[in-house]
């Protein structure tokens, strides 16, 4: 984990986004939280700008951060998981703060090959299955 | 329309991606199709760079190049079809050649505010609105 850059005036974590995840750190401009649902291996991250909605919200420096970010986390997935595909959006159709979903995706997953999102209930991780991963994720982070 | 960039080579459009779109033309990445399916203002981003199939699979100025395009795509689209929001989404389960989705979304459209994979059939424009339409894109694009 990096040290969390300057520019995050205003910036509070969606309260839903809270609710759903684990939190795993802080790269530069984006926290990375664990999505609480064992059926899939999901990374989220929340660029730290308040109001930030669309790609396009971000300054062109914010844009190419987010995407290096969007690939370490790729990568990360990959050696977390080691699914056959990893599948990358943003959507916020229902949660408008701007984040950008980094899943791993496996032939033998329940969604495959359709997404993830609306395929039946999450089914929250164990206690402490969900901060062993998410303390692993973060040891990948910090190696990566 | 900016020139195509050097790199391409080996690189051919899927198949499955050519068939189910309307090409807009090219930019210095990527080539930009309009997808063909009337319920939704949709186009598709695919670069220019033989097997590529994980956003790890570019060099790290290719992906920034992606970045600036995918920005330019949204900007576009919010100026093509006036959306409520952009949904952005690189998925590769059925068609693994890498490609990005940028698509426009309204709260009135028949998939919100779920995402549009997998939900009804497509429903292709009338052969000289998809060309209108991605002639306006077209020109759009070479404004911005």
């Amino acid at each position: 984990m990096l040290p969390a850059s300057a520019g995050s005036a205003g910036f509070a974590l969606d309260p839903r986004l809270e609710a759903d995840t684990l939190p795993v750190g802080d790269l530069t401009l984006s926290c990375v939280l664990l999505l609480n649902d064992a059926r899939f291996p999901w990374l989220v991250l929340v660029p730290r700008r308040a109001d930030a909605i669309e790609l396009t919200d971000l300054a062109e420096a914010e844009a190419e951060a987010l995407m290096r970010e969007i690939r370490v986390t790729a990568r990360v997935m990959l050696e977390l998981a080691k699914p056959d595909k990893i599948n990358v959006a943003a959507l916020g159709n229902r949660v408008p703060q701007l984040h950008v979903h980094v899943i791993g995706r496996f032939r033998s997953d329940p969604a495959w090959p359709a997404p993830v999102w609306g395929v039946g209930q999450p089914q929250p991780y164990p206690d402490h299955a969900g901060a062993t991963l998410a303390e692993r994720a973060a040891a990948l982070f910090a190696a990566a």
